[in-house]
């Protein structure tokens, strides 16, 4: 029993870390599993202690999305970056007193026999359900009137900007821009103008002869294990003229054939009226004008959609700036990615274009190929960002502490003021080290991916399945990039009760249809075999993980979605059968509880 | 070496059975192989030995599919059923001299180890070729303007028209129908006439509550391995009123909803612009009047489409019929189903509908559950047609062949006159007896399904191989019914070269999205990773097995589309590379050339 008293403790300790950190960056921690908490601590849970998330609500009728009319006032207070994180001061006068926090670590070895006994327990227990109450559940869905797969709503919620559209329709609006804008000055190429004409000139080529094949943007058998492969694949026919001129904010034309066909994207969404969308686009921190660039991008063109919820992924490329002598130290990037933001939070006024863009914006990403290895291990001996000058790239925990770090401190400012907040949302576990699962869990709201929780960990599976830490996965895209479609741990998470969403990624490279999101739902479903029942449990799990604010989940999950269980499921809406909700709350508490029970008997 | 001296013999024997009875039938078989044929047999090839079937070519511009005014003359002769089969005599008086012909058999035993080598070494040949030469094969692609996988022709081989629309087609087609039709009497039960409301009524529903679960026509999980609980899914909500009020040609209504339904699923095929089906609707064989009141159906409501060629499905259940007594015997069965056909051959003013609706068809298939096992064996003596008046059902062997006698009568008459004729495409090797396969190759055109070559038998598989007899496949229809997706034969049978395409079999209720025969494509895409050489290769397969006219093969294909190996192949119509095509001709000539100095050394 020494075992299984220790395995609840270390388990206990890892709830609680994650516990605190989601509610000091008013990210989301599962409210069952803090009832248990209290209990093992012999205290009382209290409902006002629940942080939640803050999303721009949608607009009302008529209201105009791009509106600078009501910003709020200029606080007055002074934001300035000290060892990674940026502290905000009454004024530049006040002195900086505080210290970043050291990122927890804790021993998990001992739990590895007893998680991975819970997990095996875990599945079994979802066949034998499965078995049992299949046809009951299907029953329940026959009687639930006018709701089906179709029309439950389900949120894309891990898709790159870049790569929204799939490439018919890349190629379609290439041919359709030289149609019309043939004459047009389109670009600037070592200082001389060229028309659209003239471009596809140099590049030896003519728009009508262009085909998906040497437009060649599609993941192949080339991409498999070969992120750098994939990553060229972002070029049209393999010219970055084309990128710049068809996937770029910033370009001689204002990124305005971006903005096009984003709006054509969103407008395919409108229509469908089911499906939503978070689509990434990049801070790079290289300098401290990009927000300023992409937040005028956004209101110029009008880049609104109320089936958009925006995302800032992060790409973690630090080694190639500081290598071109861009920024002089890790610190300055994270600066560039964080000021503008606390500027434009303490005076909206001072940067309109901006403040609107941030209301619209609802999370970060940090995004790159997890299985580069930087060899440098995070810990509390590791140089400070404003000491990291060296040419080498930063771990990935240590790029995922600083962002959280910011964020959190943005957070307590945005929600003070009454602004929407940002969740954190890396990608995580594609590939790497089972570290960055850790660093995820004790930091993430939610992550993308998460492959690698399949393998190596069943202590960290065993945590996100605790703590309900929702995970959007996309098997089209590993598929292409580093597992086979087969071999997808979906399935086994979903059972298991891991709280798993589906998302395309980049439907440019991997899908085929004009519904790159029901395309990615069909082949799990035909894949996998799965019940209507599991369709519509990932698709509500892809609203609860999504951005979507408060009152458009209240619309699309009914109004008691944040109770959990099947009195927090309203069927009519999404489609769930309440056999299915009571069996996941029953066997995430009986989990619970044996943590608790394993902690009382010490 | 004797072994292979007589595997050679037996193949070369099966071979020249297979190109008989397809001349015949004027059926198709390869040139190619006829060459080699005739080289072993030390004769010279004759090109105009070769036959085709004749698919009427499309219509002029404003040419009206259902004008009836050039109709040709009655040429008085008289058609008359003998042992199951058709003849045809100059009047009533003449003679009937004829005996039917015997089945002919063979023996394969010993082929067995030859043919399975000769399939392990094209298996390995591929691999080698891909190894060698995707990335050639792919630069060929690029480099061919215009034309990609998106904008090449392909047809959905094998779909049945009563499930050509997806579910939640259907679903919205329902409640569209209720919306503008409430209070039309659309049917009659026990007497009684029922407007859409009241009908509804009774079965206790409204259509505003309906969804894809409670209409319930799509397969599951548990249709898996039972075909008769999968047959129970073609009744919306499980009420058979509903399937007759919008799945049936004959009905209060005149079949007019399902007229609807198919034109808006042609709408769509026009629409994509690249895409053509060949739905199938039934003729019984219960009474003589059937084939009237379908081609009646047809033309009252305009079912007409460029994009939809037309196949006849006849049910192997004579076994149902005879229990009730609705026939007294097998042979009025096979009267029933042809010699309406004949009649309008012969004079095609007696019936003008089924005359324009004759050109319409393509071609015959042979349906229902392989997997029920018969217990006759089809031999010379069994009893003929006319004798078997036994409940029991004949065997799928005795159907197929009684089908391709009257086929091949029938086409020689309607070749005389100049009309178009009809190819022989069953469903053949879903399930059931390796005979099923047998059967086929020596009768049909090609087939549906095909999943039995994959085990017991190397030598059909091999024969298949040899005689390039096209073979429809449908793995999303197999993973809900037979066979789990990921071992489905397909890419096996591409690798080795036998000519495969992708069809849907049933979207009502295998297929999730609004375009199923691009689901069913990038479903085999992303689970064996095609590449877009493969799928263009089977994409142009399916043009070369379909009933698309000879002037359609020339648009989609190029003027040289019945020549074989590259210079049968525009590369710029199929996307398909020469590279590609030259292996195929080689590879095919190889193992040709291997049988004609097996003989040779004889």
């Amino acid at each position: 029993m020494d075992d299984f008293e220790l395995s609840c403790k270390g388990l206990y300790r890892a709830l609680t870390i994650r516990e605190k950190y989601m509610k000091l960056a008013y990210q989301r921690f599962p409210r069952t599993a803090s009832e248990y908490l209290r209990d093992i601590e012999g205290e009382i849970f209290k409902p006002e202690d629940q942080v939640q998330p803050v999303f721009t609500p949608p607009l009302q009728n008529g209201e105009d999305p791009f509106d600078t009319t009501n910003l709020p006032e200029n606080l007055g207070y002074v934001a300035r970056m000290k060892d990674g994180v940026i502290y905000v001061y009454a004024d530049a006068a006040a002195a900086d007193k505080h210290n970043p926090k050291d990122l927890p670590i804790w021993n998990q070895g001992y739990c590895f026999t007893y998680t991975h006994r819970r997990l095996k327990f875990l599945m079994s227990k979802f066949n034998v359900h499965e078995m049992l109450n299949e046809m009951e559940e299907m029953k329940e869905l026959k009687l639930n009137p006018h709701r089906d797969f179709y029309n439950c709503r389900k949120v894309d919620t891990h898709i790159h900007a870049a790569a929204c559209m799939n490439q018919k329709h890349l190629l379609r609006f290439i041919k359709k821009t030289y149609r019309e804008d043939a004459e047009r000055v389109v670009c600037k190429i070592q200082g001389k103008e060229l028309t659209m004409k003239e471009l596809f000139q140099t590049l030896n080529m003519h728009p009508y002869d262009l085909t998906v094949d040497s437009l060649d943007v599609h993941a192949g058998r080339q991409t498999f294990q070969r992120f750098d492969k994939f990553n060229a694949k972002y070029n049209p026919v393999g010219a970055s003229e084309l990128r710049d001129l068809y996937m770029k904010t910033e370009n001689y034309i204002n990124g305005e054939y971006f903005a096009t066909i984003i709006k054509e994207v969103a407008g395919d969404l409108e229509e469908s009226k089911y499906q939503y969308a978070e689509p990434r686009l990049s801070i790079y921190g290289c300098n401290s004008s990009e927000w300023s660039k992409l937040s005028s991008w956004f209101v110029r063109q009008r880049v609104y959609s109320p089936h958009l919820k925006w995302m800032i992924q992060v790409p973690r490329i630090y080694d190639i700036f500081r290598g071109r002598n861009f920024v002089p130290h890790f610190g300055k990037m994270l600066e560039n990615i964080f000021l503008p933001v606390f500027q434009a939070t303490i005076d909206p006024k001072s940067n309109p274009d901006l403040s609107i863009f941030l209301k619209h914006v609802t999370g970060f990403d940090s995004v790159d190929d997890e299985s580069k290895h930087s060899g440098h291990m995070f810990c509390t001996k590791s140089p400070k960002p404003e000491e990291w000058d060296i040419a080498k790239n930063p771990s990935y925990t240590y790029y995922i502490y600083y962002m959280y770090a910011n964020i959190t401190v943005l957070n307590q400012l945005r929600k003070q003021r009454g602004m929407n907040t940002f969740t954190f949302r890396p990608h995580c576990g594609e590939a790497g080290a089972v570290t960055h699962l850790l660093a995820a869990f004790m930091t993430a709201d939610n992550i993308s991916h998460g492959l690698n929780l399949k393998k190596v960990d069943p202590v960290l599976q065993y945590l996100y399945f605790l703590a309900q830490l929702p995970i959007a996965m996309s098997p089209l895209s590993n598929n292409s990039l580093f597992l086979e479609y087969a071999k997808n741990p979906l399935l086994e998470f979903h059972k298991k009760g891991l709280v798993v969403s589906l998302s395309t990624d980049d439907p440019m490279q991997f899908h085929y249809t004009k519904e790159p999101l029901m395309e990615e739902y069909a082949i799990a479903a035909q894949v996998f075999k799965l019940s209507t029942c599991d369709m519509c449990e990932i698709s509500r799990n892809s609203v609860i993980q999504s951005a979507l604010s408060h009152e458009e989940k209240v619309h699309n999950l009914g109004k008691d979605y944040l109770k959990e269980g099947p009195e927090g499921n309203d069927i009519r809406k999404t489609n769930v059968a309440q056999i299915r909700m009571a069996y996941r709350y029953e066997t995430l508490c009986y989990e619970l509880n044996r943590i608790r029970e394993g902690l009382k008997s010490e």
